[in-house]
């Protein structure tokens, strides 16, 4: 069988990629070994979002007196109905996107795909019969896993990755979270949120490194709030499984500390998916454990591109999906604009959410810009009063010489939801004064981003 | 005392214009009759944004099983801690305009205020005392009331307006809203959320009747599978109030029906407050009960401005405050462009929420336009889903030949914090194709957006 494109993988990389091939005319399949759409519907994103939901709930009833709602009874988290429910979703996703695939005439080769040189994709079905495929471009969008360190050896019982955390049998009584990035952290937040008692542990001074260091602080206050034990500058050193609960040694800067917990959640980043994909013996250029590509993904092989986790990149669905389909409109002949690495929003999904696009307050300084920074609270934001969240704030930088938006860092309610007007701001290339302008409806949460810009430029009117 | 400004009225037109003013090195006082910060944050917006917070809290407890959390006792809707939590949330609100007045040396003059000729403004306090203050700047910020109907003549106990509805002493079995505009709505979905017998009664064919007519049969769906009760194309004819409970007489397009209601809501849209404010005598002019103003808010009268609810344009918070910017930067000199009235959003905070800006799509076509309209469903939405959100959708309208965003008709989860992006997006005159590749974080409902615009375009990837 002929393609112009097969992808390989069906993450949101590869099928959104395969999508907007078909949409331009092009006839394509896509390999995958395991679920369609890959790890962020069935692993990633969608069930813990779905988890989170239900965390949230559960803290919504746990706090429902502060409403002016009473509840007689107990509460109790039913964590296999959550699990339930989170599968349920990450289902019916997945299914959503067979409809599309059908719909869009893309066929779906069901085995593990391999490069051969001159474009053709062996596939490996589940039986262990291998079939060529040919193709005019091929499309390697094979992700990432769950990183192993070697002294946090996952065993899939006692110490688990992402995976077996959103399918446990039962709600474990204690956790350790290894890391604090946006898995660990959304982790962290479920579990304990529900009644497990949590630790979390990062080996970098603040948690969710990446962040600005003051939204690291404000969920780290979070965090302990709610009675999170956190600990930050720390390392685990080994974890002693052979008892009942794993011993968990964790270095502090005060020393070394045990902690006892039923579970070790290993969150400490991701590995890319490149053995086995053929690409030393077709020659395809890697650097650092990533397949180096170009603007438009092509790689060092004619015909050949790669997308997502295993490009360079922040590893993120988003960046994944916008890379597949800039990737096949530029096979496709369109004009289209690199995407820019520089507008690129992140989300945290725990309560409170975290968002940020562009650069923190410390890169902006080191790059050397003289900036100016607004910032504004939830608690001065009606709307944040009203739904009793007032943790959280919006702080904003811009270039002071040239005004230009170099960064958004936002952590409360809601933000996830108004990222978005930042990344279309500054792909706009908007002033300061016009985000003031714009009239943003009251009351909402949004008001906050037009009331940091406005304090970057000392006209905020609520603080 | 001379003032470089003087405002009457203390509403987030007042108030706004007030510390922009005393921002801009002004003089300013303010004077109200009633509590600081006018209808919107005593009687209007906050409060009533804290009361659906509780019905949302509410509605969470009563599916608490969808998202697997158990209840094991009854759950009951504390009418008296909700509207308790409500007003609390109003009187810090109120007690923060105090301090942001304190801030910004603004005075705060008690009484009714009165325009008298040459800039004068006659204050009356409380107990009848007359004081005139001489200012350079005279702004009318006076607001507006709930508009009484001839045959729905408010009688504060059986037939309420906005203000009662938020501070009745119990919750009523049943009740009968007449208007479904944004205010009738929201009190509408919030008394049949916690277990109100609801009917709300709409003269026009449709609800929320200034919407995009698909996002008013949404609601009309989302509302009637709720279970209440929604009558379109029906008129209030008379209300006996005589026995223990009103005897509502609805006329509608099948004859007369008679529906009985412990309390029947008026929210049929607002009066502006002129009476007793001196224009007639100052010789201010006034054209079907709104003040007229130029561009920048002045009045026929030199030195004397009028902004917010009691001039031309849509009676929303944001308005007012954005006019109160404009006007009081106009004043101190500073280069300002008029507000684009063409790009207010506006919000109602039922569930679903709707949020819209710009052109409907029939008064897109009836102003002539060929359109290109895109429509994503929240059922395709991952994050939808994962929230339990899958009721709603974002459509957007753009023009065919010139590509202009013409309007965005949006309802479900979030959309009241998703709008921003659209107003900041219109503002700075995006193209469809820079939204659609603007990188909209995953997964978030504001993906739906990219995605109803990509529709728009015959790109959409995920339906």
């Amino acid at each position: 069988m002929n393609y112009d494109v097969i992808v390989i993988g069906s993450g949101p990389g590869g099928y959104v990629a395969a999508i907007r091939a078909s949409q331009l005319g092009m006839k394509v399949a896509v390999v995958e070994r395991a679920e369609l759409g890959g790890i962020c519907l069935n692993w990633g994103c969608i069930p813990t979002k779905a988890l989170l939901k239900s965390a949230q709930v559960y803290g919504y009833l746990s706090h429902a007196a502060d409403y002016g709602v009473s509840v007689s009874g107990d509460i109790k988290a039913d964590f296999e109905a959550m699990v339930k429910r989170s599968r349920g979703v990450a289902e019916g996703m997945s299914k959503g996107i067979q409809f599309l695939f059908k719909k869009n005439k893309i066929d779906h080769i069901a085995g593990t795909g391999k490069l051969k040189s001159g474009k053709v994709v062996e596939v490996t079905d589940a039986g262990g019969k291998k079939t060529d495929y040919q193709a005019n471009h091929v499309i390697l969008a094979t992700g990432a896993r769950s990183r192993e360190l070697p002294n946090l050896k996952q065993d899939g019982k006692k110490i688990i990755g992402y995976r077996e955390a959103m399918t446990l049998d039962k709600q474990p009584k204690s956790m350790v979270v290894v890391g604090s990035g946006a898995i660990g952290s959304e982790f962290a937040y479920f579990y304990h949120t529900i009644g497990t008692q949590v630790t979390l542990v990062e080996f970098m001074p603040n948690v969710v490194p990446v962040e600005d260091e003051e939204v690291s602080k404000q969920l780290e206050r979070s965090f302990k709030k709610s009675g999170m034990k956190v600990m930050t500058s720390s390392t685990v050193e080994s974890v002693d499984t052979s008892g009942e609960l794993c011993k968990v040694t964790v270095k502090t800067k005060k020393g070394e500390e045990i902690i006892e917990a039923e579970i070790v959640l290993s969150a400490v980043g991701i590995s890319t998916n490149l053995e086995g994909l053929g690409l030393e013996e077709t020659g395809v250029a890697i650097d650092k454990g990533k397949v180096v590509v170009d603007d438009f993904y092509k790689t060092s092989v004619d015909g050949v591109y790669a997308i997502g986790d295993i490009v360079h990149g922040p590893a993120l669905a988003h960046v994944a999906s916008h890379e597949g389909i800039l990737c096949v409109e530029k096979i496709a002949g369109k004009h289209v604009e690199p995407l820019d690495y520089g507008n690129i929003p992140g989300c945290t999904y725990t309560q409170p959410e975290i968002a940020s696009v562009g650069m923190t307050e410390k890169a902006a300084r080191e790059a050397g810009y003289e900036i100016k920074v607004g910032k504004f609270p939830y608690s001065a934001s009606g709307k944040a009063s009203a739904a009793g969240s007032k943790e959280g704030f919006v702080k904003v930088i811009f270039d002071a010489k040239y005004g230009e938006w170099l960064g958004a860092h936002m952590i409360g309610d809601n933000v996830t939801e108004m990222i978005a007007e930042v990344v279309v701001a500054r792909k706009l290339e908007t002033t300061g004064e016009e985000i003031i302008k714009a009239v943003h409806p009251h009351p909402t949460m949004s008001e906050a981003v037009m009331e940091a810009v406005a304090a970057a430029y000392d006209e905020v009117i609520h603080i």
